[in-house]
């Protein structure tokens, strides 16, 4: 099998020479470039490549007389800002190399088997996680998309027509020919480190979303203005910063992360007039994720109120909990030695199809550190190689 | 005189169609229009104009015999990000209405008038307040400014050559020409209004700086991530942010801000690596002042060392107290009937000039709100213009 290779061939496409992290956001140069080197090796495998007006697609390896829906296995190639070279990458590679594997193995598989790349998974450019299987699932719809900008103030269409697509949003055909789909992607905590095992397979995704918080105050001059006369907005954002992190803590594992923020006019010598922060949160039920936005919520309008601004909040996505098919978690735990059957609190494109009633698992892969959205994120060859092993397995049992 | 018309002529440049604030950032557009206003203002007026090699000019009024150090008044025409119109322009716009009134009461001076503005007051660009008038003094080296960068990366003296200027950086021979300066601006605080009158004189102006906050944490996926395993330099940062508020209202009048804001990566879905944050801080006070930095860093490196992050210090300028030749102060308050003498809290190139030996006056007209480096900083016309007669006044004291 290629894998070394391949994870060779990926690996300084879009790294930051000072951070070691990566920077792939979607429709730009190195998101591009790797998009590029995906089509290349299912050229050179033979598969049958299948795009859709996304920006998403599948290759398949559908020998003659094959036909019908197919299992299809995939993940994304695009990165956080100042990411890691494991998630998403990690399962697009896997994939490559499971069929490798199977290949060697002379297997002749009785399904059709796709080996798929979905687009702006992150969120990273346009602020909505998945967007690409949102797309193509109408979990979002074309009109909605089509006002989505990233930071630069570009749209989505622009983007995409930029990098010589032509885009057309909406549900995807790609999707009609999924029977089975199988995500795998690196263990981002050390659920599998504390159980000393290599692969394990997702229960469930935690219900999540992203909260814009805005809030307005009034700009003034840093010196001059006494502190009793002043209407900060940086003061009202610190506390509900420091109330989310207390929050979180007092539950039983609940997440509250404050990590993108925007001040305004982000001068050093004033007072700023608007601070818009963004709140990921998430929860093991929906209940407990509503309990804590309106806690914090209501936290940052009192002090709010203490501080003469004015806070609003207001959710840019929320996803809802993901219940994979028990079943097929079953089976695949079962036919690989009992692999654990474990939750995860981040989202995937397999949370989307599953949403849509597509049976869907996800393999997991030893991360010895449980860091990611890091240059930091990390797995071993050998899980790695274990990780395609048992891919190829998955991908037999159900397609063989 | 020509008050009105200049302020007309000048109101449209570099002003944000969003917010109403101005954008006139030292050797951008906005500004070089500003400065391409100010050229042909001394021009229309027969003023004799000298440059230096920093960015800084002045226009002369020197009848024929008339020699000798003369007495300028002048002021800047940069803002900060999104600022008022009248920090800056107010002082430059005066000095020439000045002229007209002098002109027209049919003065000869008896020593030369100057009509200066002085480049990057704010330090809105390159970080550094005063960068003008402290290259023209020698407060700052050529080589350390040779240093400066802006956020985009962009040298200083590249950013003068892109203007077309060719940059001598250093001590300037425009100083050895000035025998008095008096700098005329917008009070920044609301004492004329509780003293209900339109002008007054400075006393001195409070020490003050900026410093730079680095706290250093771990990059790390804001889901999956237990809040316990983090080291989020965010928390660190809002609790630094909400101490330097509380010491600040604890003391008598000391003023603390944080106002600019660097988040890396900042993406929503990631626990940050690293927060950079500038303090500014002003007190009566070096004593003070010195104080209350250290209790801040203090504050803030007990909470880095409960988050598991690193917060390091690094003070960017720090200005000492300056104060005011105490007798011109008092004949000028004498000679605008009996004008109040007052302190304030913000540095000015007057500050600068003053530590160098020159005898060093400012007049401040009144602000109703007391609010500046903002869109919503103002003065009434009317007070504008007893500002220019108070200025042609002074001018004419000390220079007829």
């Amino acid at each position: 099998m290629d894998f070394e290779r391949m994870w060779r061939d990926l690996e300084p496409l879009g790294r930051s020479a000072a951070s070691g992290g990566y920077f792939r956001q979607p429709f730009g140069a190195a998101e591009r470039e790797c998009m590029a080197w995906y089509v290349e090796e299912c050229v050179r495998r033979g598969l049958s490549l299948e795009h859709d007006g996304n920006g998403n697609a599948i290759a398949w390896w559908r020998p003659e007389g094959v036909t019908g829906k197919g299992v299809v296995t995939g993940s994304h190639l695009d990165s956080v800002l100042d990411g890691g070279a494991f998630d998403g990458p990690l399962g697009v590679v896997s994939g490559l190399a499971a069929y490798d594997v199977l290949r060697d193995r002379g297997l002749t598989p009785s399904r059709p088997i796709g080996f798929g790349v979905f687009v702006e998974e992150e969120g990273s450019r346009f602020g909505l996680a998945c967007l690409g299987s949102r797309l193509a699932t109408g979990a979002i719809t074309p009109a909605a998309a089509r006002e989505l900008r990233d930071r630069e103030g570009v749209a989505l269409l622009d983007a995409m027509a930029s990098t010589g697509l032509e885009p057309a949003l909406g549900p995807s055909r790609l999707l009609d020919e999924i029977g089975t789909f199988v995500e795998l992607h690196v263990e981002q905590g050390r659920d599998l480190v504390l159980r000393d095992r290599p692969i394990g397979v997702a229960s469930a995704i935690w219900p999540h979303g992203r909260y814009r918080f805005e809030v307005e105050g009034e700009a003034n001059h840093a010196g001059t203005t006494r502190m009793e006369d002043r209407r900060d907005p940086m003061l009202t954002y610190a506390m509900t910063a420091l109330a989310a992190n207390k929050q979180a803590r007092l539950g039983e594992g609940p997440r509250a992360t404050f990590g993108r923020l925007q001040v305004e006019p982000n001068g050093t010598n004033a007072v700023p007039s608007k601070v818009t922060a963004w709140l990921d949160a998430r929860c093991a039920t929906e209940a407990e994720l509503d309990e804590l936005i309106a806690t914090i919520t209501r936290l940052g309008e009192d002090r709010a109120g203490r501080d003469g601004t004015s806070l609003s909040m207001t959710p840019e996505s929320v996803s809802p909990a993901v219940d994979f098919d028990a079943a097929l978690a079953g089976r695949l735990s079962e036919s690989l030695d009992a692999a654990p059957i474990i939750p995860t609190q981040a989202g995937h494109d397999a949370g989307i199809l599953s949403a849509t009633g597509i049976p869907t698992a996800m393999l997991f892969v030893r991360n010895p550190t449980g860091v990611s959205h890091s240059p930091a994120e990390f797995a071993e060859t050998a899980d790695c190689i274990a990780g395609v092993t048992a891919l190829a397995d998955v991908l037999e049992e159900l397609a063989g």
